[in-house]
């Protein structure tokens, strides 16, 4: 698979392991060697492994997890790094997301994810720069 | 100067040319090569080295352009890239800031930019992970 389909693919499995509050499948998603960090949105910035895959695991247990639709995925590949930047729809608003990845032992695991709030939903339409897979 | 201090030096001047309003600093400081985007505080997402640069145009040329500082920055290496999150103290609240950089050439360019509210500021004193550098 090329890489920028193994990379949708592993962003893909993140908004899974979100959507059914999957927190295994979030450690096993996430760098076990590479620095790792999470800005949820408007929170301050999650620093290390624990810190983050903690705030995972509250997020899946508080009364009201948000549900979450991924729209627009587009990866940005660095080699052996890559960047999706995609849409959150929540059920009110939605959010702009980058989430990062790096390959760990051949396979992509998830480095930084930092939400924020977006503008109107883009479509399908917007025209893509070189370089930038969906 | 070993990566760490490159990256935070390459963050510091992506900070002084938005301070400065220089624009042609931040045509040099963007990647030529890799494929870059932004996200600026509650816009949709901007793909490719055109759109970026004249988003910061429009910003440095608008009535009131932000003056802002950065505050706390942390580097995030992944080799051939590396990410620097920090705060941006603007006069009315502050943004949490995600600045991507990749090699290019020898040099460290940015390939991405997002910046989103923040929760209160951090202090100096907050514990760091291994693996993170300021």
């Amino acid at each position: 698979m090329p890489d920028a389909q193994e990379v949708l693919s592993a962003n893909r499995e993140f908004y899974r392991a979100f959507a059914e509050r999957d927190l295994e499948a979030m450690h096993t998603l996430w760098a076990r060697e590479a620095p790792v960090a999470c800005i949820h949105p408007g929170w301050n910035a999650l620093a290390g492994r624990r810190p983050v895959l903690e705030s995972w695991g509250s997020i899946f247990l508080s009364p009201e997890p948000p549900t979450i639709r991924c729209h627009l995925p587009r990866a940005y590949l660095l080699g052996e790094v890559a960047f999706v930047i995609c849409y959150e729809v929540l059920e009110r608003g939605s959010l702009t997301a980058t989430n990062t990845f790096a390959r760990e032992r051949g396979a992509w695991k998830m480095v930084h994810h930092q939400a924020g709030p977006a503008g109107a939903l883009p479509s399908e339409q917007m025209p893509e720069p070189p370089g930038v897979v969906h």
